[in-house]
């Protein structure tokens, strides 16, 4: 972390545009598609998964974003940490839900995010194999070049649905009436509530990688993020990279709201 | 029904190749496609959800597939039936995963199965978003043209998952110690475990167009359906396209053996 020598911030960093953004977003996900359903997984410290795949994307993500904003931090899944001058930190997610794209199946995704200070304010979800690109730049969220409404009020029925973490069953119970999906990427349940698809998802205790670029997304719509337990999510608490200290949810206010209840707490360990 | 009248059924009924299957399922996906994201659902009278794109499909889907094996019986989800003359009945559903598809949800599938009297023959499993198509014909099971390797011992490692139905959360007791997810689309779920993908299924009380086509994938890579209260399903008792009395677990027989114990039965009305 070279901070000797270093200017102040002169604070006139531009932020990317959304084509820039979802360019850079797209030359990864085609570059991870040239391993998907190729590759062999390798175990990291935590237990988790990581591939080669992970492994190069990232670094080639944290060369095209580094350029575009020289001046901004950097917090990468698989190990990237760049310090940086001002209030900007790119954080990324080479492949959120290794564990999908490791078994084949096609719901990971490719995921930036743009921090100023604990504040997403632009983020790309890019998702090769069912060719969904969300998006929000400026307060400003897209689905495919299609501009997301802001969420309404949220629906209970049988037919909506919520999205959970894949450990959902063993530690919560719930009660919510309608469906519940769980598809393999934290990114991409995100940007199914900020589409207004999902009602909301419970996330496990994620990594600001996993929250800070379909959070920009969720909060162009009026969505955001609290704690299962109750209280707001400090972003700017997790940028050194640590687990979030409790279940995350995500949704409109009013929706999380109605859906506290429904999800019946923890019942087991993390 | 015009039975009077009708020759004896010669026995000479080819059935179709998988190039012809498949082309047909493609057809039907590319339709379906063309409603995605556009069509507003209503409910039918068992409250499920009906479209457009789901009658429009089925009629497409019943010419070409009736044409093609001009004795079979049809029976469709969206009320599709025909009397057959010999042991070969096409069964379809021609979006399996109607809630995923009316929400947006690119997890839905084109189902064709083909039932010589209670046994699966032949199934199409079409995922047009995902761009997967899961086969079998003659006992041989493809998954976009590459052939699917017998189903092996089962995993229950962290990283393994299983698939259940949506509405799992609320009627089983679910101690699987990897993880559970939910797709959208029964089919879906099936083929993912034909392909090794997934340990098992449990899905809800079935009808017989979402178990026909990928049972015929599932047999041909040595796997099938069980009840979760035990015993084997009998398809031809589903011919009527009344709903499975039980909820179906899918699986190779070791797969299902190891998993009853941690689906936990039911907790509620089904």
């Amino acid at each position: 972390m070279p901070t000797t020598g270093v200017p102040d911030y002169t604070g006139d960093m531009s932020l990317p545009s959304r084509a820039e953004l979802e360019a850079i977003a797209a030359r990864a996900g085609a570059q991870a598609l040239q391993h998907f359903r190729r590759v062999t997984a390798e175990r990291k410290a935590d237990s988790s998964l990581v591939t080669a795949a992970d492994r190069e994307v990232e670094a080639a993500l944290v060369a095209e974003l580094g350029a575009l904003l020289p001046d901004a931090g950097i917090l990468g899944e698989e190990g990237a940490a760049r310090e940086g001058r001002g209030p900007y930190r790119i954080v990324l997610d080479p492949i959120d839900g290794t564990a999908a794209f490791v078994a084949g199946l096609g719901t990971w995704c490719v995921c930036i995010g743009v921090l100023e200070e604990a504040r997403p304010i632009a983020g790309v979800v890019h998702l090769p194999c069912l060719g969904e690109t969300y998006s929000a730049v400026g307060g400003a969220a897209c689905v495919n070049g299609t501009p997301l409404a802001s969420l309404g009020a949220a629906g209970t029925g049988g037919d909506r649905f919520i999205v959970t973490h894949a450990h959902a069953h063993r530690r919560h119970r719930i009660t919510y009436p309608g469906k519940v999906r769980s598809l393999g990427s934290t990114a991409y349940h995100v940007a199914l509530v900020a589409r207004g698809v999902a009602d909301g998802a419970l996330l496990g205790h994620a990594h600001l990688w996993d929250l800070a670029g379909p959070g920009a997304i969720l909060a162009a719509v009026g969505g955001g993020y609290e704690y299962l337990g109750g209280g707001p999510v400090d972003l700017g608490a997790l940028a050194d990279g640590r687990r979030a200290p409790d279940y995350v949810l995500a949704g409109a206010p009013a929706a999380l709201a109605a859906l506290r209840p429904l999800l019946g707490g923890r019942t087991g360990s993390p």
